[in-house]
């Protein structure tokens, strides 16, 4: 009996290095790719555009039937989870997310178990893609960061988080039971994920950036470990990403004891750490979003040194930022090739 | 002859380990204390303020008088240098800098050499505060670094500097010439600010953040060496102290390579890389101006883990970043004691 080899991204995951790492691109499910703003436009309202597993399930499939990516990453959002818990979430348009009255911490807890049977159109989606992926490339499921998530509750808005930072300082009690809200909610979500088919998980901490250490581990590092705890008690094995996003040196710190599998880079982790981090895990990152954009020949050397700085170990090429929505295709197609050898550096 | 002994500023900037780090907190002149906006609201514009020595030399002094402070830093502002390069730079109240047009890089490469005579009055700033300065209390000079001033001259204003960011790739030539222009003039006005009495120099490279590796080389670790390098030349031997704020990963990369005497840390830096640091040259840093303000026994917790964490070595106590101007003055109070061992750990 032949068995079809894992996808490459799995595999990378896993700590094997390739003879080329696997790449895919956040936010490739997005406004960059004409073929996603045409059915977008058919959907005036993002969260129920998030929430139809057709359409969903379309543009997550539409990035890789255009580029040779190795995985595709499930269309939502990261503030489903407060919606599903009980707190109005909606988009304005060229403003972003704006969230409603925040439920005490006691009410969002009372919504931990049905939340995720609200959430079961994600799971759909992620049905729909996986019936229609082929065997060698990998689906990607995810979730916000607890912090993340929590500061766009606490806010109600995007923001430069300085008011969850001071209240995590003025009122510990109120943050950390926010986070053990969080930290149930997204495990159940991420689980439901795995169920329904995704094959590696990630989560998305995005705002990790401007957190001292002692508060660094108390609402990322030790959060996210609890996630991942969480989810192997759920019985779970599937590998998890980890991505704090601008937490600088203490990416160290949580390659350490976040107790993800990998860790995401952003853009700029140094080639030193991420071979520091590669020792102990995977890592997966980190090219410029401006870069990628601005394109030129120092897309392609950029490129190059991040395959040779980190291609000696287990490393998924990806972006160090999600893909910017006026992203030229033809820049997307060259790094792909690039990394793939299509007309790599060898070529 | 007895001599008196070197500031503890400058004993730790040398290297020395001291019972207990030099202490001072950046912005500390600043709108914190109601004596300094006493006197700012007489002088409604911000930069007459700044261009006035017996006002900018007093609210120098302002702190010193009520705290404990290992030094004072002179009362500036990072954006006197393009004004003085010919480009109109004003302050909107409550909403920051505006900045004229800029000049090409050639013109603004015709008025370095005016440019440092036009910012005379910084010199009779620092010659007043140091006649008035005890000797165990320490001056410092400083400048914005290339990158930070130029992404406001490039921008006209604050910005995220994904523009500027951009630019060096689309148009590296143009940054790099805007950078050789700035190198020199910063040079050749900290080297005035040493003449006039200044006894540490600081470069601040506020917006040193998500910057990849080989563009922080560029735009930040190469301009910040080459100021150095400068000083040198023109004769100034007087301690560097760099602050690549937000750099991360790579403020490992910094301090090996941008030939500062010492490195200040932001909020985010881990105790173990201060010590990796540490291993090479003093450290300064890292308290959360956010923790400062909040109070609360989190405050000394964290005091004293950082002087536990870096108080082996060379290290001089800061913020990760100013204080912000609601700041409780007891707060303020209550931190230098804890550092000065007034009512200290072991008290």
């Amino acid at each position: 009996m032949i068995q079809a080899p894992a996808p490459r991204l799995l595999r990378s995951l896993s700590g094997e290095t390739l003879d080329r790492p696997p790449i895919w691109f956040m936010r490739q499910a997005g406004r960059f790719l004409p073929e996603y703003r045409a059915l977008r436009a058919k959907a005036p309202d993002f969260m129920a555009f998030c929430k139809n597993p057709e359409m969903a399930a379309e543009v997550t499939l539409q990035p890789l039937r255009r580029f040779a990516f190795d995985a595709a990453i499930v269309f939502a959002d990261i503030l489903l989870i407060p919606e599903a818990l009980g707190q109005k979430v909606w988009f304005e348009a060229g403003e972003g997310p704006r969230l409603g009255e925040l439920p005490a911490n006691e009410r969002l807890a009372e919504q931990i178990e049905a939340s995720t049977g609200r959430l079961a159109y994600v799971g759909e989606t992620l049905q729909r893609v996986r019936a229609q992926l082929e065997p060698g490339r990998a689906l990607i499921g995810f979730a916000g960061g607890p912090w993340t998530v929590g500061t766009y509750m606490l806010e109600g808005r995007s923001s430069d988080r300085s008011g969850p930072r001071s209240l995590a300082y003025s009122d510990p009690e109120r943050i950390d039971g926010l986070m053990d809200v969080l930290v149930e909610a997204t495990a159940r979500y991420l689980a439901m994920q795995a169920a329904a088919g995704a094959q590696a998980l990630k989560i998305f901490e995005s705002w990790a950036e401007q957190l001292p250490e002692p508060l660094f581990d108390r609402v990322v590092v030790k959060p996210h470990a609890r996630i991942v705890k969480r989810l192997r008690e759920l019985g779970v094995t599937l590998p998890v990403i980890g991505f704090p996003r601008g937490a600088g040196a203490l990416v160290d710190v949580y390659a350490q004891a976040a107790g993800t599998d990998a860790v995401a880079l952003d853009v700029q982790a140094s080639a030193e750490q991420g071979r520091r981090i590669q020792a102990s895990k995977p890592i997966q990152g980190a090219l410029d979003p401006l870069l990628l954009r601005a394109g030129g020949p120092e897309l392609e050397r950029r490129i190059d040194e991040m395959l040779q700085a980190w291609g000696g170990g287990p490393y998924v090429f990806n972006l160090g930022h999600g893909i910017l929505p006026d992203t030229p295709v033809e820049h997307v197609q060259r790094a792909v090739d690039r990394v793939t050898g299509a007309s790599g550096p060898g070529a």
